[in-house]
């Protein structure tokens, strides 16, 4: 099937002022709309929708749709929906039926998994891997290396509905385990792990863990024993897992990251499996 | 890009018996069944299905797809599906991959986000806002101005799988945060806040504010405060957040809505604060 | 609208060796990629994609599509994508925007409703109900008759990001309520039930009840009572809710079944309402 690669699929429909890279693979069905850029490289699966106009676009007259950007290498899958006005890294990667609202920055080599609903407004760093249908609200920051798993969601209206919208920021390393939610300003430290099911309703310092419902400190992720035995300290994760990782081959992999040096380089708690 | 407007995309398929009124936009791909009815001023987005045939489809012989009606200026994104048999107000919107089922009855001005799934049976008033990712099960009542923020689900079976199913009722100006879960038969109360992640499985009374797994009363909605000190006080809602709503630039907004007289407009709370 | 049926929409896109059975029907703009198998008498709806290529596709100069079996009499709702690589039982269903990827073992008759998300490597018997938006992590074992409901969670990595990846083991007849998320390598127990919005840490004996965050033992199947009165035992569910079982009107029903003999037929506890 390695003949679909590079080209472009039936029914495809691009509007004016769009920039294609060199070795572009675009899927039957797919639209896309004015002003976006496509990076050297990038698979668009079928059915997806670049540069979605945003909510003016139904009654401002003079309506112009702002620039979406997206990075080299990158891999949208099957019917994801990005807005117009957002910039994306290089070696980006979604499952299907991701939605990504505008004024969205990704670093390089973040991972977006199916149905996830990125709500705009944010800032993503570089390396972040979102499993399935997260929900990511408006003004949250996330930092590099930053892992959250299916259904998690970052909230930004501590009275809702107002206007006093804030997001929480998220440190680099930090695991957001499935299901937890976590509440509009709060900061969860570098490292620190959310339990699955958690209501985070405070700060969380670094290298801690929480859980419940409101989360409470339960102890060190150095703390934390693998069951099974196969790991001596599961956690700080970064020590042993290095899959996709800048750290996994040495730095070679890392290239065309906006990150030339990445955290984790010169972390001494950095011991890649594989050195 | 306004030259899109009004205008149908191409290889959008339209069956027998549609109705679709004066300045609609049809998106790329859209299939619109047999008997729906688009009012004047609608935007379908691309990839739409409207009137998606009921299960009976599958087996019956003579089936016939029952009525969908869209009221005017509404405006339906991309990949939603709405189920023939349903009746949806004026000045309705969806984000995108929205489902709709059969039976549904939408009042005006409501706005279903991104992802939600709406099980049909169940009934809907007027200004009704759901964010991206509500589960909406069959047999449920939600009065007018209710806020339901993502991943709430509303359920409907006491002793699942049983065939005892009733939804619960949703009273005025209730706001539901993300995550919680509604029980059947349960009534939550006009101008109550049910908190994130709370499991609400008896009645909550007017004005109250539950939280936990099981939720519990935790305080009146008049004694949260804002910890930014923006508002003085952040409930009820209506008293200071206007956008969108009828008492925003009084009534002339409200045009259209099958609601003339909003249940908002005569109560004391309610200070507008454009006035 | 039964002239759709048995035919094939416009805009459909069939790769090579696809195999498709008598009387199918195949909507509009849906894509079959490579080695897909459809049995005789499915529906498959519009916009969906079989086939999809693994994630080997994107950098493998050789990669070749895995086979895709969908069983007899199946259907599948709009915007599903179901992976290569899967095999599926007669009589399936699905709701939309269902997602399956590969090394997904059906047996036969199971439902996975609309925004599902099946990770793949999983092995799920006859029978089995998932409601909208379940999410299977990979390495699951499900047996026959089981429900999931609405934004349920398995899980599988004990102390994420690992490779120590082993997912839970749900037994046959066993119900999971809306929003409960169940811990890596947990054994659910037969006939058990758990709470709606319950993090279930350990394992489940079997006719146990567990609710909470964490979860735990509550009762017995046997103690819960149906408060309208409508039921004497609403549990085990299976002796008094046949719609849709093999023993609804005898077994015959059960035909092109996988498991000629149902865990259920031999069962003392199973006393089927129509006889």
């Amino acid at each position: 099937m390695s003949d679909i690669l590079g080209r472009t699929g039936p029914n495809v429909h691009i509007y004016r002022n769009v920039t294609i890279g060199r070795d572009v693979t675009i899927g039957d069905n797919t639209i896309i709309y004015e002003n976006v850029e496509i990076g050297d490289g990038c698979f668009i699966g079928p059915n997806c929708i670049l540069g979605e106009p945003l909510a003016s676009f139904y009654h401002e007259k003079h309506y112009e749709n702002p620039p979406l950007r997206i990075g080299r290498n990158s891999i949208i899958r099957s019917e994801s929906v990005l807005y117009a006005g957002s910039t994306i890294g290089d070696g980006f990667q979604t499952g299907h039926k991701v939605t990504i609202r505008e004024q969205s920055q990704f670093g390089s080599h973040c991972r977006v998994g199916t149905l996830s609903d990125i709500q705009g407004h944010v800032n993503i760093g570089n390396y972040c891997r979102f499993h399935s249908n997260v929900h990511i609200g408006q003004k949250s920051t996330i930092k590099d290396y930053v892992w959250i798993y299916p259904y998690v969601v970052l909230t930004n209206d501590p009275h809702p509905p107002s206007e006093c919208i804030q997001g929480p920021t998220i440190d680099e390393y930090a695991v957001i385990a499935t299901g937890a939610i976590i509440m509009p300003r709060v900061k969860i430290g570098r490292d620190s792990l959310v339990a699955a099911q958690a209501l985070v309703n405070k700060d969380v310092p670094p290298f801690q863990v929480v859980a419940g419902v409101p989360a409470k400190a339960l102890c060190s992720i150095r703390d934390i024993r693998c069951k099974e035995g196969k790991l001596e300290n599961p956690y700080p994760w970064r020590n042993h897992y290095s899959k996709g990782y800048p750290w996994q081959d040495g730095y070679d992999n890392a290239e065309g990251s906006s990150h030339p040096n990445p955290p984790g380089s010169s972390d001494h708690d950095l011991r890649p499996t594989n050195l």
